[in-house]
């Protein structure tokens, strides 16, 4: 029996990269579905789960991307009503990559640091969707960790975001610009840029030489890069005392969670892959067990 | 060379639930399309009839699904008209299981019931896309065929529908609500609910103890099912003398239709599996002959 | 890992026939789009680029379709534009078939008449798509071409376009309508029609007994044939003198050169395949080196 998996994305054109990592997953047919709306959920989630016997359900499961992660939540909501009793299938959540992105880049600063108990964690530019779940995998690890964003109102909206989703309390920082990132950074053990592509947030003299600071990664990818002086290949590599990782580094180890994800997601029809989940199978695929 | 089967759906979304039964039935690949009218027909259908060679087209196939059965009609209407000569491919309608469903439900009764020559059959609420077609191919058995409707201009387009599509004439009865439904069920041999789900339309004082009642059956699966005391999983089981199937029994014999009628596709490239020529894979199904 | 080929279709619906023919060719999934614009380009490539290993690529590529060549002419433009250093895969440009049909049309004529240089060529209708490209390579081999047009307007844009197109110069030549073709064809030894699908542009006393015609082919396949005398099925019979090519005869060869693109596509991740190399293909299919 095939395995399936159902593409439900909320962008008009499902993604092209999430099919593709589909595929090479270890999903045998992937069906794509694009605009996806919570109102349509209902019926494609039927035919995930009315087609097959119950014994058979973990062939088929569900993926939902799209661009926006707050719609994705909406539709993981809409596709977890759906299901019941035992007629329902694995679903992993991933929009816009969001979650793989965070959980790669939280499992690099854990390598890197160790226990994360009370390790203060700055996270720049922290209130789009990658920076909330790294916020948030941070903090229910027990780090202390600030987001900063341009406007208060952000930062607040963020801190909201972050206690009902992960249950856990983050500070917000306002930083304006790159010229207050060095005051910002004080008492900094990690750092995490989590900014837009093509945007510097954290000049060189503001992170080099810092004491305290032990780890420092940036997701953007495109010049000039979020933090000064980090590569995006960079991999753990020791600069200026800080134990660095480029957006490529982390965007590898995302390629290799999410993959890990859609195999497991094969294994059972009753797992639901967010970010916490899609982080424990992170921690097997960095740390196997036994 | 693979199976490929063309997926012609009329609504926005191609169905999940047709994708994953042409897999499961033995598609290789569904190429899959929503929102097509009868004015996109001609180019799909070239696609599917001018890519292989004649002695190779039995590799390709036409399924038409979507919520709207009538606008199905119209879409085999126009792949037919595309097809000339030996340039065609077995096509299958089966517009929102409608085919399938009223097949299933027909070689119910005519499991428990045996011959249908002159028996009466009542269905309650048979103006819809499954009970027009039970209606039809339950008299063209033999049986002598009642549907219900709640306004007597629906019943006289049924029979009308009902006279077009399947040469047979069936008689229409009004009723109005359920209270009538004692009333209406005089003197039926057979009964079958097609009602919308969630609607109760016979009481359980209108047909248990019902002199002559033999076999009845419910497609309803959503609480409050439509004939009141016959279980969604009863398959034949016999309550207060009456032989009883329930919405599920129903639906996993259907399922194993829609499935033999996926397989039966590849076979040749002339089939049109319409309400007749399904109900012969259904006896083949049920009955294998030699 | 699989072979996988993004469709990239500029139609509401992603072609079928295309779809078909990438399947027979060896891809083993098709990842199929619609309604593809130059703006959704970008997302859709990155797909294709960031999700396999650098060395995987050759295993990933894209078809250009849809009903408009110039259309796809620009996103082929925008495809290209997306990849970067190793970071890109093969791609094939074939809206509307136009690329395959020139290059099986002017194969044809090549492979009858051998030797095109300084051979006066006439293309009546030749201002569409297949057409232009029929001039092109025809002309980049040396042939002396001409193509017909209802209006001297529509021949200069062609003329203009193919410049432009395929550094190469051609002639127009006014023709309202077939009572002038007999004058036209005047000093043709190749004579290729391009023309709309029933419309007959070469009556038989233009073409039939003419000194100095050698080869002379039809792409329209429906009836009224274009080139009076040449039937469908026509594949080099010498018919009054004359070597002759009908519609599904060139359209045969056609499917092999669509289908050989598609194989060779997976096995390199840095091929355009549009008129020329696609000529190339068909000359490895029609004249295997070695």
């Amino acid at each position: 029996m095939r395995k399936l998996l159902l593409q439900l994305d909320s962008s008009p054109q499902p993604s092209v990269f999430d099919r593709v990592v589909a595929l090479d997953g270890g999903a045998d047919e992937v069906l794509s579905y694009g605009g996806v709306t919570p109102e349509s959920i209902r019926d494609l989630v039927h035919g995930a789960i009315f087609t097959r016997g119950p014994k058979e359900l973990h062939n088929t499961a569900i993926f939902i991307g799209g661009t926006d992660m707050s719609v994705g939540e909406r539709l993981l909501a809409a596709v977890r009503k759906v299901f019941f009793g035992p007629l329902r299938v694995s679903v992993m959540l991933d929009s816009n990559g969001s979650n793989t992105t965070a959980v790669a880049a939280v499992a690099k600063l854990q390598q890197a640091a160790g226990n994360m108990q009370d390790r203060r964690a700055m996270i720049t530019a922290g209130t789009g969707p990658v920076g909330l779940r790294a916020a948030g995998l941070l903090a229910q690890a027990g780090a202390d960790v600030a987001v900063t964003s341009r406007s208060p109102h952000a930062g607040i909206q963020a801190v909201d975001a972050i206690r009902q989703r992960f249950g856990t309390t983050v500070r917000a920082v306002t930083m304006s610009d790159r010229s207050h990132a060095a005051a910002r950074l004080e008492g900094a053990e990690l750092l995490l840029n989590t900014g837009l592509a093509g945007v510097c947030l954290v000049p060189r003299d503001a992170w080099v030489g810092r004491a305290g600071l032990r780890v420092a990664a940036d997701l953007n990818a495109v010049p000039p890069l979020g933090v000064e002086g980090i590569e995006v290949h960079d991999d753990g590599v020791v600069r200026d005392g800080v134990k660095v990782f480029g957006a490529l580094a982390v965007g590898k180890l995302k390629m290799k969670i999410h993959k890990a994800c859609i195999t497991r997601l094969f294994g059972h029809n009753d797992l639901v892959l967010d970010a916490e989940t899609i982080a424990e199978i992170a921690r097997d695929l960095l740390m196997p067990r036994g």
